[in-house]
């Protein structure tokens, strides 16, 4: 490509992003229309970005008329339709060849998806991590196809031809459904429906923190959209409302939803479940919501809404874009039968006939492949345009711009660690909950993206930094999230702020037992590469009185269970502030950290290191690696294990007390040290663990004892419940002298 | 209790049904006033059932005044703030002994608790399972003291002044949370919140559909209400907007809610996360909504608004009722900090003052008490006129009778159990999803309260029943449940379904994967004892193409880990039988039965009477109880351990094939059993499960071998994904080599 050509367009591109007709009303109602299709050509970018802002009293509410124009309208109406045909046959035939897939959204969101992908968003196909690209999520994760079309065309290497002959194999970057992790250019992953518009939701909430917290008036360092195309299924689900709830309450006037509004979901016409009205639901929510008629040819209706949803700079838009499901098909289109499986060589001919499509699979037309290829050159030239503001934001404003990149990069400040809290068997005994929130804002003050919140039970699960505000429509810039009873959303909303840049650190809390609410969640940051921490208080029957519906039995077994996840139960400070350690520096790996809502005391033998081997001897009398007993605990109950070595060890016994504060890390050590912890030969072992004993046959062997709880809790307090379940030192030291 | 004063009493309370004003304007919106504080009398119930009936077109949309007004007002204003504020000093005063619990919901909703149980609910204290009773919710469950003091007032035996005083404490029947398994007379389980408001779905969806399916013009057998006070939490849930649409959606006309808008959740004001628009929400929801402004005194507004909303017949009515969290207590009211805690003993006496009352603890006013004690009686009187109603029926229609009593007894109808369909290894190969859908149709034959659906995949899921159309607004009388994108609410709206009346077996439906969506609702399945079926197809990576966003792995683990449910992976057709089986018969226990999207042969060996053990054995060439090795193997994969078991004894081994399709059964089995099926001895063990091995030491013990999948899955046909992790015959030969 010719770089002097990119340089030109890079102007061409940077003047398409000024305000061309003043300041358009952020509330106007009205469609405008697109009275001048060429752009006005200017040379400067700092220009641009200082007639973007207004004073400060309303900069978080009401921002001028920074892109409020599409990037670049194609006004060849034939080129655009041949382009979204285009978009349309590469998915038909992509999903035909691997006679799997989702073909029907594709065809009917491809006019929505080449405007986008053409005219409107901000990318780099060359550098998919681009800082400040334009986000978009495709919460419908079944039609990626869509996306992987767009991708193909816009230049990204990930979707070469090749690839999306390998739609759906083993190892392709084209998988079935998006997956971030897979292929660069995709955001985040979707499928499960409702995730993607929650993660969308993050996206665009750390979009709008970092704005308000870097940029200056001379330099909008952080400035980009977030787009998102959800369908019925995605608006069906709870997990969208919660997250969309937000959106509103937070006034995120940069995020962009497409409603795919086709009427039709895999088991029919969308009225057998699903006749709520969704526009005023939305409204209710806090929305500004357009509705495009015509979504499968009405590209300039498309366009407007975009524009005036620009324009709306205090609420997140929906574009409810009423499409044709399979739109093109002749005997399939606007039915479900086109929603999950391949058209068919039959109706894929009757397609290509009706679209008057001639050209054989996967071809993509040369006028086509011209027009797009303006993405490479464009993409670079906003890119080094935008290196170049950072590079002066970096000369005028170091600190800030040292914290920014810490987080566009994910390089950690030197020495952050230190700032973990220490302790000492002196140290006062308290929960782990509260413990944690030491090491949260011990944290805060050293990790520039770190943020979070709770699900409205922020004075329980003690995750309020107390140095900084909420992070609210008008206090962007502070840190503390309020996600009110929304677990669901909280964890796909910090998957989204996770998967924004490196250097976020999210973290959430709710009560442990529910995770279950937000276990869908959970699981796409495990799968995703998104390392969210979870704060999970109020961990075990320790609770109390609370009773059986808020207590956990079966959560610690359950997680330990899912792939790339770390489980932690700490039980006192030490472990506490390593396991915060061993989650932080572990960006692709999401923790849970199970903490008690009882007092703890401060063991001998914990340290913040040990904690990094996932189980270790925390006492032991015996020597030549052969004690009589080995006592295993977690969190609260390694104190039961300690008071009844303690017990054992006046009676004689060689007793190991060992902490297995994370399996997954255990396991993940050498055989020699498992073996130094845990000698095949010793098999009188006793595990003691507040939860379901499920899995703990690994370590206590065949015939071992684990001493836990197999049934469901039961309200009282605390210290009456772990008596009548038998979780008691003497319980242990009656097990343990059963075994030696 | 006097028998002729409560004959005298159940002609009142009749009449109290009768409509006064003719048939009011389903759609009004006016606050009726209560122009007549008496009833008339009249003297059959049948003339009334026929008066409330109009013509089939219109009979599930518009339903006339039928209990239209609240039951009786009482008009001594005097005594209603006296009981009401019995009922705030029963919550405060049980919470200070606890010294824990939610003082603040009681005392803001005492008035509406009072008028719906004193004046307007139809219910036998001395009979809490009455099949005709109204249903109450607390879907706010954590200000359950407010349902334990209206069940002490209103004479349920299983709150007496002991057990108030014993709130919160081990074995009460006061527990920290609505328990319906320790309390008659609390319908559900609430705490987790959101789920009481999708139970009432449930309950008044069970409701709507025995009243179409068994009412007659001349005897309207099934009629009653549901009533649910939810909080701003459960408002915030996505759950309840999912649970809310389909409320809608189905016009459930007799579920009326009462929206406690407080203003206040645990971290504070409202205005930190929780500023759409409620009643908008709502209403596009297709919901009636009333504002009542008044909630802590405005008796009158309350009661209206109850009248208005069972005027309209063809929505849910959500009443919201603005009130003072905390009412009463002059330091604490209006704030989060009489929430969750007890109000201290200063704070008591300042609001004993304040609200004038003199009386000590635990303390109900003679004349309250007096007041109250009617409802013995009444509630006799109404279950003994329905029982006259019922012989009446039963005489008159006698097969309905009998389908009907079946549901309300819980009674299943002799040999219901030949209709399952049995295979032999000569029948055809196919997927344990269709061979489910063959076990649902069977049952739906013969099992009068089997309903169900799936959440927008019924015909992935396979769970249509044939010869029954769908449940909806205007044929409510059918069995096909369409659920839409809405797992979690899905499987909420089916607890309360399995716990309106005994005799109802719900099944639902989705991907298994996506059992995280709605694992909040699954876990209070177990909890509750709701004996829901969870129908969960796509059980493993052979599912193909989708990938690892809708591969389960660890999804097995998580459930094999929960207490009271039953995780089923049958390997064909008669395992699926029997576990259908199991299923059905255990009517406090749910099961989840996981089944293959992919075919799987009919295998020698199998029952549907082997699978109530959980475990056994399939084929074994062995003698003396001593294999040379033992595969076992669940689900899709028994199939590959069979094939290699065929391998090994070519080779000469002594092999047993065993079958593990629920842990749980095979757990519960004498010692003796489990010996003959894993004999001590034999340590040579290798497990086959496409999915994770977490667990399987349990079985396979330190010394065998598990065959799994510890990682996320992947995108590619089927077949490929299991080759490339391993999972085929040859790798199983090759453990079992290594060990014997």
């Amino acid at each position: 490509m010719a770089t002097s050509s990119s340089l030109t367009l890079s102007q061409a591109i940077l003047s398409a992003s000024l305000p061309r007709h003043g300041s358009p009303s952020p509330l106007s109602l009205s469609l405008p229309s697109f009275s001048t299709p060429t752009p006005t050509l200017s040379t400067t970018s700092s220009l641009s970005s200082t007639s973007r802002r207004r004073g400060p009293p309303s900069r978080h509410l009401v921002r001028a008329s920074a892109a409020v124009e599409t990037l670049e309208k194609t006004t060849d109406v034939n080129l655009v339709e041949k382009s979204v045909n285009t978009i349309r046959f590469l998915a038909i035939d992509a999903v035909e060849k691997a006679n799997s897939g989702h073909p029907g959204l594709p065809m009917g969101c491809a006019p929505m998806g080449h405007i986008l992908y053409d005219e409107v968003m901000r990318y780099n196909p060359k550098n998919p991590y681009w800082f400040n690209r334009d986000r978009f999520v495709l919460s419908a994760g079944h039609g990626c196809m869509l996306q992987y079309a767009l991708l193909h065309l816009a230049g990204y290497d990930a979707v070469k031809e090749e690839d999306l002959k390998q739609f759906r194999q083993w190892e392709s970057s084209t998988p079935g459904h998006p997956e971030n992790f897979e292929t660069p250019g995709v955001e985040v992953t979707t499928g499960p429906l409702g995730q993607g518009i929650a993660n969308a939701v993050g996206l665009a909430l750390a979009e709008k923190h970092l704005a308000a917290r870097f940029n200056k008036p001379d330099n909008e360092i952080v400035d980009h959209y977030t787009y998102v195309i959800l369908g019925d299924g995605c608006n069906m689900e709870g997990i969208s409302n919660e997250a969309c709830s937000l959106a509103g309450h937070w006034g995120l006037g940069k995020l962009i939803a497409f409603y795919d509004d086709n009427h039709i979901s895999i088991d029919g016409d969308t009225e057998i479940a699903f006749t709520e009205n969704v526009d005023q639901r939305f409204e209710a929510l806090g929305w500004h919501v357009i509705w495009v008629k015509n979504g499968n040819t009405g590209y300039d209706e498309i366009r407007a809404a975009i524009k005036e949803a620009k324009a709306v700079t205090d609420k997140p838009t929906m574009i409810k874009v009423t499409t044709t499901i399979g739109f093109g098909s002749p005997n399939k289109a606007n039915s479900y039968s086109v929603h999950g499986a391949a058209l068919g060589a039959k109706e894929v001919e009757a397609t290509r006939s009706n679209l008057g499509w001639p050209y054989e699979p996967f071809h993509v037309p040369e006028d086509v492949k011209q027009h797009w290829s303006r993405h490479t050159p464009k993409g670079g030239a906003l890119e080094a345009e935008w290196n170049a503001k950072f590079a002066a934001y970096e000369k005028k404003y170091p600190e800030d711009a040292a914290e920014l990149k810490s987080i566009f990069t994910g390089e950690l400040p030197a020495g952050w660690e230190k700032a973990l809290p220490t302790y000492t068997p002196e140290s006062p005994a308290d929960a782990t909950r509260n413990l944690s929130q030491q090491n949260l804002n011990a944290l805060a003050k050293v990790l520039p993206g770190f943020l979070g919140g709770s699900a409205d039970l922020a004075s329980s699960n003690m995750t309020l930094m107390k140095m900084f505000g909420d992070f609210q429509k008008k206090t962007p810039e502070e840190r503390n999230l309020r996600f009110g009873v929304r677990e669901h959303g909280m964890g796909a909303i910090c998957n989204g702020i996770a998967l924004h840049s490196p250097g976020f650190i999210p973290y959430c809390a709710t009560f442990f037992v529910f995770t279950d609410y937000m276990r869908g969640a959970m699981r796409i940051s495990a799968l995703s590469e998104a390392g969210v921490i979870y704060v999970m208080t109020h961990d075990s029957i320790g609770l109390g009185e609370d009773g059986p519906t808020h207590q956990p039995i079966e959560h610690l077994a359950s997680f330990r269970a899912m792939p790339n996840i770390f489980m932690f139960r700490p039980a006192d400070g030490n472990e506490t502030a390593g396991a915060y350690k061993v989650a932080v520096l572990n960006r692709k790996t999401p923790s849970i950290l199970a903490l008690s809502r009882q007092k703890l005391p401060q063991l001998p033998g914990t340290s913040i290191d040990a904690v990094e081997k996932g189980g270790y001897i925390v006492s032991d009398n015996s020597t030549g690696n052969k004690p009589d007993v080995i006592l295993v605990g977690t969190g609260s109950e390694l104190e039961i294990a300690t008071i009844a070595a303690e017990q054992l060890r006046k009676e004689g016994k060689a007793v190991r007390v060992v902490s297995l504060v994370s399996w997954e890390l255990f396991e993940a050590q050498s055989a020699e040290y498992k073996e130094r912890v845990f000698p095949a030969d010793v098999t009188a072992r006793v595990s003691i663990e507040a939860a379901s004993t499920f899995g703990w046959e690994k370590f206590v062997g065949t015939k071992g004892k684990a001493i836990g709880i197999d049934r469901f809790g039961a309200s009282a307090p605390a210290g009456k419940i772990y008596k009548e379940f038998g979780l008691t030192p003497e319980g242990v030291v009656a097990a343990a002298k059963s075994l030696c």
